[in-house]
């Protein structure tokens, strides 16, 4: 198989505006073309764009504004973890010998009309993602003795790591205590262990081994993917204080990449509400199993930033087509060495974990410099 | 690269209906699953769904439906050729080593919201897709001195086509007079000269080259590719007597599978409106320039089933998202001798041509038994 490699990154900050996708997009394209000074537009084989916008043709027309003619021009969706599908996407399309060079833009609006879907609804009033959120929450804190203020960690945790992160929607620590103050939206979650809908871009440049070389001299590759689907509702995801398709993907990627949990320097996890930091770091082996939320509270105790170190979702947002990018685009800089003040030290390899759908989908990427 | 093949495929009658896209999906998915008896759904690494409908996650859905698990699963859009994206990307994943075996289904609804777009909105009040039909219809007959008469030969033969084609929105002759009789709808296109939204639902399993045993004896395999995206409107297509799309992606396909038009047995065209086959034969290199209808009248009067021999969209009716695969069904079909009364003697080689939006994206697939 062909080697693949990430070039370039461009973000916009998380925020809530006014701009349309388009231009959310095109501003993160333009970053990424001034972070890699050697790209023309003539080098590009491939734009995806990855959202859930109902918008038709938008890799077209992204491509048009942008001065690009592609050779294939497509939009990738799978809810949350459009992102990373859009990568993996990408990656086939290099190692297959069809393109030397992708970009994919992913981005969403905060009206994007992926938070509530006609499955979702068939849970009646229980349809916001809240609420499987939270069914993971009770289950999990059911079978292991596991508090409230044990799962505030994370927030506390990611919300800290965001102040560093100059694209994140939150900017602003909050204690354990705002967060077990913080207003109880179900049983087991309040408002702050929750991320938060959001408008945002961002956009990452794949190249094979040979064309690499033209746009940065600091590529990472990407070694390891999985990727799972269980199911599209609960019916296959019995345990409820495990995610079977994180375990799944997970194992997919470290065999691929010839590695385990233990080689992995940083990791940018899918924490859409706090309680799923907790069961992926006990499902991709970083922690054993019950025990996930003592390993956020030595990682918050010892100010360690290896997981989620821009914030995560919870503390930069979560525009839901741009996630699963910008996570990448974290452990990419990680393994540069340009993390700034988010920088984990003596990174060699990282993960990424992106997930969709009550984790009924989900996607990991093992990345080394 | 790996050898990637066409093991199985499905369709449903194009008609308009009032079943949901799933269920029309899911139907066309039954009859691939018929078609080939030894697939199970363990078999299947990758569904990909290609669709304009807004429904979000529908290839996790539709992979439940189907009792499959796959480890990718995401939707591609790209308007009127997200079929052949969806092959194309479904290629990509099987070359690449990623996966052997993918299920593509394509869907559409009449409803879709791809038959106008915002971008063709920018057009005012000409904002139909027929006005563009009409703008390069305009153009080829100012040039070439082509009449509305030449080019009504383009509906007559497709739409005699299409009565052999069970599957198809017309199963109806039209003569020549029933054509130019047919209502005037711009200065150059009428009613029969215009393919027909409805309801669709076409089915394909890609295979790799070990894998595909198990499922047919007769695998066809994909050995040209070629895809451009010129531009999002008009700009950079500055001849409107030809479409350059078609013209950089037929070259491209050709170069990969070593063809030429002279190699191509039988060929499905985007018919869009009547003049678009016209100028794809030109495009394409199956007639010299000005002299596609002159090619068209010729197998109209011979009876040769050569191009669009399911009736092509003129007579099949065209659900964008399942246009493409359907077009590649009809060749997968012909090129195992099973094409039944729509059947070409002594094809061995066969081309697939799918286009977006003014043929500012077109991408053609060679096969070959």
């Amino acid at each position: 198989m062909k080697k693949v490699g990430i070039a370039a990154s461009g973000l916009t900050e998380f925020s809530k505006n006014d701009s349309s996708i388009e231009s959310i997009m095109l501003s993160s394209v333009k970053s990424l073309f001034e972070e890699s000074r050697n790209l023309s537009q003539k080098d590009i084989d491939v734009v995806l764009t990855s959202t859930n916008n109902n918008k038709k043709y938008l890799s077209n027309i992204i491509s048009e504004l942008s001065g690009i003619s592609p050779r294939i021009a497509h939009s990738v969706e799978s809810l949350c973890n459009s992102g990373t599908n859009g990568v993996v996407s990408a990656y086939s399309y290099i190692a297959s010998g069809l393109a030397d060079v992708v970009l994919i833009t992913g981005a969403e609006k905060t009206e994007n009309p992926g938070l509530v879907l006609n499955w979702d609804e068939s849970r009646g009033q229980y349809k916001h993602p809240i609420y499987w959120g939270s069914m993971f929450a009770s289950a999990y804190m059911r079978r292991y003795g596991t508090t409230m203020e044990d799962i505030a960690y994370v927030g506390a945790k990611n919300h800290r790591h965001a102040v560093d992160n100059p694209f994140a929607y939150f900017k602003k620590m909050f204690s354990i205590d705002d967060i077990v103050k913080s207003k109880l939206l179900t049983d087991t979650l309040r408002l702050l262990d929750c991320s938060m809908p959001c408008d945002g871009a961002a956009s990452i440049l794949l190249a094979s081994e040979e064309s690499i070389k033209k746009f940065t001299d600091t590529p990472v590759w990407i070694t390891g993917i999985g990727q799972k689907s269980i199911s599209a509702g609960f019916t296959k995801n019995q345990d409820l204080a495990s995610m079977k398709s994180n375990i799944l993907s997970s194992s997919d990627a470290y065999g691929m990449a010839g590695k385990n949990a233990s080689d992995i320097d940083v990791a940018e996890l899918h924490d859409a509400f706090s309680i799923c930091e907790i069961i992926e770091l006990e499902d991709l082996g970083f922690a054993q199993k019950g025990l996930g939320s003592s390993y956020v509270r030595n990682l918050y105790d010892t100010n360690d930033k290896k997981i989620n170190p821009r914030g995560g979702l919870i503390g930069s947002g979560h525009p839901l087509g741009a996630t699963g990018i910008a996570q990448t685009i974290e452990i990419f800089q990680q393994l540069q060495g340009k993390a700034k003040k988010r920088q984990v030290d003596g990174v060699k390899t990282g993960l990424v974990h992106n997930m969709s759908a009550a984790s009924t989908s989900s996607t990991v990427l093992i990345l080394e410099s």
